[in-house]
């Protein structure tokens, strides 16, 4: 280890309780994106990213988009070697909150907390997703500014503000920032570690398409008592229509759904068979027993390598207490598609389009909302930077990373790929259990403070590629 | 035409103005009784009502119970003479007013309004159901009461509150209260003309029970992204069981639904098609074109003589702006189930819980809410109450009323007969697109002057029973 790279965790050590205070200032920020009712929030935190980026030298500021604020900064490098120049990528808006009444502690008033697994936790939402996953990149900046007066190699920042409702406004912002946005490649904490004691590093990530449909039964909303028996209720041709979205074997039934998605190799099977994934665990810990996806394949494959067509939200008549003895005039269903490589979003939200269609009544008519998505991306991960993060990583831990597929979906990684030609390193620090997008979300203390150090040691073994 | 009577139809002529005004007080009480927010505007709706009971020279309470309070008013007849003792049953409780947004005017803000298909209408929340209607039998009393000091048969009132939500409170109020309740017969204002023209007298009424499902699949919400295709959904689970609760011919799957249903005799249907019902026009007007019900029963059929299932209200997930990539923890649905002669609430509800845990998925657990229902009752018309009735009404309409079945269900009428022995007599005065528990609800102008008016004849028709 360098001196300076010593001098620079010594740092990190020091700081500990104002870095975590830092990271409470964000979180104490409510900047939910897909609500506008947050605009103003979001506001906010794109301010409060670019104020802390100017704090540890990087020169940085909001730009407007039709959306939500993007913030950038760019920090050359100190040491005068011609090590890479990377782009950092988080995102400060956060999920919804509700239910509200399931939280423990209010959402957005970050606190320590017992954890009996893990010890020392950090609450709140967005503690996890992304903010307290951003802030070790940011943190490991500050120490190595504080310490050695500047970064080891040329970093540039983008922080967007609408990573959870679609990223509508990133495509045209990297269109009209090519220049100032390509660099060798990028540097993404949104992701997870293996488990609490096992850094990882995401090599495949899942896509992710949506659409909300409307079913419009009669023109307004009826008595049941007058009407029942022989008026259309919206809510039964939802229901009877997406209770037909999977077979008895899970097995989704949209037309072609399935048409471009690979079988897993077998090599590639036999290495996620060495994790000795644990799918009791993984399921008990969340009160379920047995996987729902499709039966010929085990739940590390439904997660890491199957696509899935989600229901995320149904409304439909009267919800509130007591009862109401209506047939609503509309019901609708909110879902989203997880995709894997070579899946193209727009026929899969076609084929959905037609799988309602085709089982509509002549009575009923049918509206769609939305329909962007993203492609899945997978990684070549035998090139220097993964290594140099592999190695940093090591050091760290103690222990070799694992490098694992992802559920999950980040549009920009895609984007990055599709839009400015570059690869991306995909390192964080999330648990599986960390509640995100859940109340009583939450981030390990551990996660925070050694993730920090993690990319010190990153951005050093970096400069020396 | 008696002497009497005439003033007192001349008395409602004169009297007009102040008695919309009347209805309109009332209206303006948002006294929807199952939302527990406007308990207090249900005790000041049970306060105006007996207040305009005493005003008319009833003797008249509000009696408090455990939910919302029973109204209950005396009035002896005046004439010495032996009519029959009558019961008049309404309720002044009120369905919500949701969705508010497509109101053309606010619910509680009664208005007269130009109506292109019936000339004036009053609008508002119950202007129809029940307020318009039992203030007709109301007005009707304060003619007979300022015109001749008193009525012209002995009169009970009882006006409820939980029409709407159930009547929780009635059969213990009907058994505590047995003795002063108990009258020779009971005359109910909650049903409906055969067209606006045409007066009717329902002969049978649909029953009425429900349930609502609550299905648990994770224990808490979880992320798509983590666990989607892996965790149970129990959205996915609640609309594949539900999506099956017709079959493609719009039958019922509940186990043993049809077993106590009669086939209705020819003898009915060839009643029924006299009426020269337009089912065209009746589905029509709420923009449908084909009944939804079994297909081998007429639109009619569907809504007078077959039992239903309905879906009032399904919601789980995230329904608010947006896209959220949950798997809910929870989903639930509300339903109800409109019953003929000779089903047994219990045995559907039953049923229904048999139906959904048959189908449930072992990770998954169901919670069941409410229950409780009341049959489907049937008049013998040939008693002397029906024929003077029927007689006031063509003495007043010009036109021989229709005996009509009733898709709709009031328990109180059920109660009357299993738990005082009482018959009912019901005449009102709404019609099919009077928009009941739905936005812009209104009633005829004509509806509630001539129900004024037809309730004044029937009342002297009965004293000389």
């Amino acid at each position: 280890m360098s001196e300076q790279l010593n001098s620079v965790l010594d740092a990190l050590s020091r700081d500990e309780k104002a870095s975590t205070e830092r990271l409470f200032q964000i979180i104490r920020i409510p900047s939910i994106s897909t609500d506008p009712a947050y605009d103003e929030a979001c506001q906010q935190a794109a301010e409060w990213c670019a104020n802390t980026l100017k704090e540890i030298g990087f020169e940085a500021s909001v730009r407007q988009t039709t959306g939500k604020p993007m913030v950038v900064g760019h920090s050359q490098s100190g040491n005068g070697k011609s090590g890479p120049h990377v782009l950092f990528y988080g995102h400060y808006d956060v999920q919804p909150a509700d239910p509200l009444d399931q939280w423990d502690t209010p959402p957005f008033e970050p606190q320590l907390k017992d954890d009996p697994k893990y010890g020392t936790v950090i609450s709140g939402r967005g503690a996890s997703d992304d903010k307290g996953q951003f802030m070790t990149f940011i943190e490991a900046c500050r120490a190595w500014h504080e310490t050695t007066g500047s970064l080891p190699v040329s970093v540039s920042v983008l922080i967007e503000g609408e990573e959870e409702s679609g990223s509508p406004s990133l495509a045209p912002f990297l269109e009209a920032n090519r220049d100032e946005l390509t660099t060798d490649f990028a540097l993404v904490c949104d992701t997870g570690q293996w488990d609490a004691d096992t850094p990882a590093i995401t090599t495949m990530l899942r896509g992710l398409c949506s659409s909300e449909v409307v079913i419009t039964g009669p023109s307004r909303d009826l008595h049941s008592g007058m009407y029942g028996g022989a008026a259309h209720n919206p809510i039964r041709v939802l229901t009877n229509i997406l209770g037909d979205l999977h077979d008895e074997d899970g097995a989704v039934q949209i037309p072609g759904f399935y048409d471009d998605v690979h079988v897993v190799s077998t090599e590639q099977r036999a290495q996620w068979d060495t994790l000795s994934f644990d799918e009791k665990q993984f399921l008990g810990q969340v009160g379920l027993q047995t996987a729902a996806g499709e039966k010929a394949h085990s739940a590390l494959e439904q997660i890491w390598s199957r696509p899935t067509a989600e229901i995320n939200g149904i409304v439909g008549g009267y919800t509130g207490p007591g009862t109401k003895t209506v047939i609503p005039s509309k019901a609708s269903a909110k879902l989203t598609f997880r995709l894997v490589p070579d899946q193209d979003p727009d026929k899969i939200v076609a084929g959905f389009k037609e799988f309602i269609l085709s089982r509509l009544p002549d009575d009923c008519s049918a509206e769609f909302l939305r329909g962007q998505g993203s492609p899945a991306v997978g990684f070549d991960i035998s090139g220097p930077a993964f290594q140099a993060a592999a190695g940093a990583l090591e050091d760290e831990w103690g222990k070799q990373p694992v490098f694992m597929g992802c559920g999950g979906s980040i549009p920009i990684v895609e984007s990055f790929k599709s839009e400015l030609g570059m690869e991306s390193l995909l390192v964080g620090f999330a648990l599986d259990d960390n509640q995100i997008h859940s109340p009583n979300e939450k981030y390990n203390l551990t996660s925070y403070r050694k993730g920090a150090r993690s990319w010190a040691r990153i951005l050093e073994n970096l400069s020396k590629m």
